[in-house]
């Protein structure tokens, strides 16, 4: 399990001081998305802080209301949504992929929704959570709005690609998926979110031709 | 972390018993590949295979060791890719959807697979052993085989696709996915394997007419 650095001297920050707060939530974030859920001590997440454990869970309570309270995206979904509806359809797959590529390029974006799939990957209530984020928040809502046959079917698709995108590239680490360009990345993840959001469904896979 | 049931009172197997080895084996892939491996304990591993902790050290030496041994495809992978490889190259994304789906309604298959994923997400070490079987040993191999174009990209497109099946019918159990039906599943990833193993890569994403 790597270690992010300690920032500051243990015990620098008192609970008086500003941003110590956001400190540890930044240091718990950064934790929770490089080594998962039960991978992460309060004791470590303090040390990368710079903070005393006991102030942790002053603020926060214990872990697991550390991950409820710090996980969370750091963009408006909804609005996020809207706007991919607003757009052309006929690159909507492009689209998709540049605003979901541009959250993973942001580390507080990613860590958070790195945190969650490593704790989806261990526990069944984290992957019910994360399930109710795609299906209720993000995907669902997305193909429901862009008025597409099977929208539930298009959703799990979609859903597919991203998790494939996020484990290969930040999980796994596939070396032909860590080095490709930025340009590659878009395209190749477009091409296959344009294919679930608008291709056909349960057809021929394959064309006559191969 | 859900547990699977007792399959007999404890103690009573003892090192003698033919097929007390491959029971502490059985035990331990369904326990590692429901609850990952640190959410797995040989305690538990011992308690569903009806022995005494003590045995599955005195068979395995370890937990660790346990791992290594027990979570082995249970199929000769050189020779599923020489297969994949001498049928017919227009349907080869089906085909190679129809064989890891073959292998996922395979409980020990998917227990190794799954476990080994669980593993990737919480360890580095894991996801670093993960990436060579996959990189090393299946798709690897098979798009080098096929003699197609870009073959590390490809592979890399093609262990997205896979991942991005497993995270959401096994792991975020998406309920449109986990509701497929066996053609819907089977047409809908053969259609993406195909695109990766045979589509155009880095051109534009987008037809023209959307």
């Amino acid at each position: 399990m790597s270690t992010p650095p300690r920032r500051a001297a243990r015990g620098g920050r008192r609970p008086g001081d500003s941003g110590t707060r956001e400190a540890i939530a930044a240091a718990a974030r950064e934790h929770f998305g490089q080594s998962g859920y039960d991978g992460t001590t309060v004791r470590a997440i303090a040390a990368t802080a710079g903070v005393n454990p006991a102030l942790v869970l002053y603020f926060y309570g214990s872990k697991q209301q550390l991950f409820v309270d710090v996980m969370r995206m750091p963009f408006d979904v909804a609005e996020a949504v809207e706007r991919l509806v607003a757009g052309d359809r006929a690159t909507i797959g492009r689209r998709l992929a540049a605003f979901v590529l541009g959250a993973l390029d942001d580390p507080q974006a990613r860590n958070v929704f790195l945190g969650r799939v490593r704790a989806a990957a261990a526990d069944r209530d984290a992957a019910a959570t994360l399930r109710g984020l795609i299906t209720g928040e993000l995907v669902g809502p997305l193909v429901h709005r862009l008025g597409v046959d099977r929208p539930e079917l298009r959703a799990g698709l979609v859903s597919a690609a991203l998790f494939g995108h996020v484990m290969t590239r930040w999980v796994v680490e596939i070396d032909a998926v860590v080095g490709m360009t930025a340009d590659e990345t878009l395209e190749t993840l477009g091409a296959v979110l344009h294919l679930q959001l608008t291709g056909p469904l349960g057809g021929s896979a394959d064309p006559p031709d191969g």
